[in-house]
């Protein structure tokens, strides 16, 4: 069952278990700080593919076989996938998961969608018997042509522009297991505040990641100090300054306890990275690679992860319209 | 709780109750033969807007205003939305309801998302006390340019082609309501059969519906005689045609029972529409405005809801590949 604690917050009084996790990433990711966490560091960014569309859904796809086999599952023990990326129509969730015959249920929440899929599929998890995945991607090549320019044409980047990561990442959650635990989720609300520029992401994102941290926090009636870390993803340089000004504002301060995924993934001056990564793959890969295996070994009592997405458009964009945003939270507990 | 009676099928044990439901459609669709049964039919395709997708997110917004007044509340008593729509980035989605400060969860299953956000709003119903919305919608004008060609090129259409709706539904579902009810809802997998036409999308999606409407006869024991009737979405005459022969290769003759919301939506030959309706909002707002009336006055008893969803993406048809489809399955009934 779920437990409703506030209009948008649940708790479980079963805690689903994250019976199991797998992260892919590409070759930069892989050369970033974490990249000795990640299942696996694909070198081809084409993944054995003739086109990046058909890299980013092979590369989805073996993450998610991938999560299913350190189970000990077969795809068909799964119940249902949610899963979704930031190709138009959700290409490479389509195409990627077309073969594997797992019930699907399509999911679009940009950056946010690793949060959106763990959400939901705990929410299954806890309200039913069965196994649930959820998985997203994104690919550098997929993300640059089809939101900014062509790779070919050697745009500029500005200083506020993050780097879509060419990333995957998949879990398997079920109604009984072991730590990793989900304790509560909680689904966030769009929040707009008039950010235009499509090369500042972070800036647009932070007041939703804001907003449901604090929604969070009120519900349940935690501080900053019960989490050992409050991890958002994707915010980037930009967005995590903003993030925690935002918060003071209100008198919080998560300063001790907030990391950044997109931060976490490079070394972002040696590897001229601007504001960091971003892209549904990043804060997916980061956390099933770097944050699930120390929730599971006890080393991580008690986290927040608050994906955040920026639920841009390029129509949009065009007619002068600002940037709405989305987070949606997990807390994850190793008891 | 959700009880699992199959794979991906979940039975109620207290039927969450639609409260509240309201549809909207363009001047075309309200010529067509459900005229009368909308709630608003607006006549400027505009909808006051500059832009057709300034135009869908507002169409949207007023549905979902429009069911949540019906249902005598207001937005925030609704505990969270499920939305999409066909528009890259769920565009008219994020911008129709960014103004309405209601917690958001992002689907995308094209036009199978109101049977997707009605699946995940009844099974959250099921599972925890509150009000859980769906809504999607379509626009003849923003899919046109971007799925076909800009309006303004009078591209000639094929026999198959089927006209995107302008039309949008949206529900509130409750824990606790009078009919209509939600007895048991199927999560269905991803179908592709090889269909690389994009102006035959009916044939696309046929397999899918079958599919799902397999699996869930099969999980419970009912025979299609136990429906009053069996409803697809958006189908068409060429992709129903198909779903009649699908499954009596299984020995399963739905003919009696079987209606489509894309055929139902107008006029076909009168209205010159080829193969008939599609779009979110085709099979979203014939449910809304013509099936949950009669279920909720008892003139139909129960009702398979099975809207279909080509996952049909431009760039993977500009690189040859075909069409991967999938449909879910809502049972609804009035006791």
């Amino acid at each position: 069952m779920l437990k409703k604690i506030g209009r948008n917050t649940f708790e479980f009084d079963n805690m689903p278990s994250i019976i199991s996790y797998s992260s892919t990433v590409g070759k930069k990711e892989g050369e970033g700080p974490l990249g000795g966490c990640f299942d696996v560091v694909e070198e081809d960014s084409h993944f054995g593919k003739e086109t990046w569309e058909q890299a980013e859904s092979e590369m989805l796809m073996e993450t998610v076989e991938h999560a299913i086999k350190k189970a000990g599952l077969k795809t068909q023990d799964i119940n249902c996938i949610f899963s979704g990326d930031l190709i138009n129509q959700c290409l490479s969730t389509s195409y990627g998961l077309r073969s594997l015959d797992i019930p699907f249920l399509g999911i679009y929440g940009a950056c946010s969608t690793m949060a959106e899929g763990l959400l939901l599929a705990s929410c299954f998890a806890a309200s039913s018997e069965g196994k649930y995945a959820a998985a997203t991607s994104s690919h550098f090549s997929t993300a640059e042509r089809q939101f900014r320019l062509p790779l070919s044409y050697g745009g500029q980047r500005t200083p506020s522009a993050q780097w879509t990561c060419t990333a995957s990442g998949s879990v398997v959650v079920s109604s009984k297991g072991t730590a990793p635990f989900v304790r509560a989720v909680s689904v966030g609300k769009i929040v707009d505040l008039g950010i235009t520029d499509a090369n500042n992401m972070g800036a647009a994102m932070a007041p939703a990641a804001a907003s449901t941290i604090k929604t969070y926090l009120e519900d349940t009636g935690y501080s900053p100090s019960d989490f050992d870390c409050i991890v958002t993803g994707d915010l980037g340089l930009v967005g995590s300054r903003l993030l925690l000004e935002l918060m003071e504002k209100d008198n919080i301060d998560i300063s001790k306890q907030h990391m950044d995924c997109g931060v976490m993934m490079f070394d972002i001056e040696a590897q001229d990275m601007h504001a960091g990564g971003s892209g549904c793959g990043c804060s997916a890969s980061v956390l099933c690679g770097y944050f699930l295996p120390k929730i599971k070994s006890g080393e991580i009592n008690n986290m927040i992860f608050a994906a955040t997405g920026a639920l841009i458009s390029p129509a949009a964009s065009q007619q002068g319209e600002s940037i709405p945003s989305v987070s949606h939270l997990i807390h994850i507990t190793h008891q």
